[in-house]
């Protein structure tokens, strides 16, 4: 296993500059929380954000789409059937998701969802340290959505994850790790505010969505996601006189984003 | 069939004045990402927003409301359910309602859906060029809930739409046309910007709704809709340093709008 | 029945010091539409939000957190059996739940819902002087989520329901009242502006939630976060140009206020 390295600015601006080209059809199945500001994080990044949750709907979308984003924090039995019918047409498609395991380990559904969502093939897999644990240790724990782990402490299993079900895992944090459990880039940057703002992290999963679909290497596309939002997100968090002005500043921030600013 | 006219300022100051005036209250059934935005942007203009979605409780309330608002964004088959619950109660009410289309064409429930509430006597549908075609032309095509036509490729088609339906018809865009299938209003101005904040499409289409039920001419109050919501996105985004800065700076236009401003 | 005296501006300073030091573990069952908004307040105030919606992981997650909030803003059948469930486990667990009853009394399922919600022991009651009144006098009316009626006209009727139902009953408006059925506090301020804003009641809700799970003086705790949000509404209202520059000026306010603000 090799040590943790930085993504190179340039590349991440390389990155950024393909996903503003691109702008990806991002079929976001996600959560009642955050539906409105991952949308705008998206749109934002010139990217265009669809929300279909019909199971039948989003079967048909997901394979029209450029990727899919599951996103399991607020599922519900229906929800979860959709969920499987969009990952399934998005396997058939070739059309790559992503899984957010929003909360997983504390509530049964959802744990045996994941777990399910797991052996279908996953371009990548985002969460913060506590939710990456108890994906790849299959044990409960934690008391919602706000991790008690640092990322470090999960470095190793978020790095056995990635290799056991052949996906890249990002673990969100005060550093980010991005790995497919041979390979780990390391990013840090972003701002305490960020936790004090809803949806930073959901966002973030649906850029990583994104960003898994773009042609080369995955890995740093998917570093590169976290490093833009890590980016803005400190930049945002130096203007800000809150968590209220930090929204405005965080996606005119994303929109503004150059590679100036990422250096 | 007329020319497309620019509807006159003086007239679209009144249709403001009157709907503030008036404050209707208007029941909203929208789609999960756009709510909280749909229900701020009829609160700024002095309307009274609400959100009832259980088939029983939806049909009580188009009874009692002034406008409907059926938006099919994340329709699922029980939400339609309900739909047709209240459109069928407003229409014996005599509660004006009006439709939004969203990502018709691409997908099969909504736009079989679509088709039949259009045989429900809508006051107003509003949509994108390309939603506006996939209606008239019951054509499938689109990617999602982006126009990939200009509003005068689906002028026409409109104009039919509307003189078959017996309702007015606003397609929105770059420029925006608002017909009842013999006279056409022409609104030009807006923003891009406005296309990089989710929700302006949707929540002008809850707008158009409220200005449908205002007494006097039902075509000048839609046309009007549009120029309010226009004017006060171009003003946004003059003073914006991007999509995060726009929303509030929209809302607080549309709370300050005024005549001088509309002209 | 003792008159209506003010909190203590040292006290209210205490429960916010005790309320950011304990950051609890908020369970938000509440409308579509204030999700967000909802969420973001809490996270100002250093709390922690979550939604979880599914039946069975509802009643697992209302034994972890700390409160529950229930709000039927847009109440389903299957929600309102979720919320069922979350409430008897949260009741078994000992978490204090609020209920907030949107637009109760004229719409028949919450109605009913909410009658059966009283009998199951909440710590406190948040709504308007319409709902309050609908709730204690059993009587339909009012045209939807805003009310028709003064604070003042409800607190007779909130004083009997609170020593009916053993509960606390908080009705806010342009003064709030908070009575225990004996003891009646009362809190002026706040802004009209905060009712052009969508959530800003039903936020209050889920911080009243939250303030009813600290120790000691529950009533004095439910008035201090009257007292927090009409205090950060009024400044937000006097920095803002208008609904937009509120939702920023009001997070950022919640997150900085101090002892010398609340004065």
């Amino acid at each position: 296993m090799k040590q943790p390295v930085l993504p190179d600015n340039a590349l991440v601006a390389h990155s950024l500059s393909l996903f503003r080209q691109r702008a990806p059809l991002i079929h976001c199945m996600t959560n009642d929380v955050v539906q409105s500001f991952t949308a705008n994080v998206l749109l934002a990044l010139h990217a265009s954000p669809a929300m279909v949750i019909d199971a039948e709907e989003a079967a048909q979308f997901s394979a029209i789409a450029d990727a899919l984003l599951i996103n399991v924090g607020t599922l519900t039995q229906p929800r979860a059937a959709a969920m499987l019918a969009a990952v399934n047409a998005a396997n058939a498609a070739g059309t790559p998701w992503t899984l957010d395991p929003v909360a997983v380990g504390a509530l049964r559904l959802r744990s045996e969802f994941c777990q399910r969502l797991l052996t279908l093939r996953p371009a990548a897999v985002r969460g913060n340290a506590s939710e990456i644990l108890a994906l790849a240790l299959q044990q409960g724990g934690g008391r919602g959505v706000d991790t008690q782990h640092t990322a470090e402490s999960a470095l190793s299993a978020a790095q056995q994850l990635a290799q056991r079900f052949a996906t890249i895992v990002a673990i969100t944090g005060e550093v980010d790790y991005v790995t497919d459990g041979e390979r780990t880039l390391r990013i840090p940057g972003g701002s305490p505010l960020m936790t004090r703002v809803v949806g930073t992290g959901c966002a973030l999963s649906a850029v990583v969505a994104g960003f898994a679909a773009l042609p080369g290497d995955r890995l740093l596309h998917i570093a590169s996601a976290c490093r833009i939002i890590s980016c803005a997100g400190a930049h945002a968090a130096a203007a800000a006189n809150g968590p209220g002005s930090f929204i405005p500043a965080f996606l005119d921030g994303l929109w503004n984003l150059n590679e100036e600013a990422l250096a």
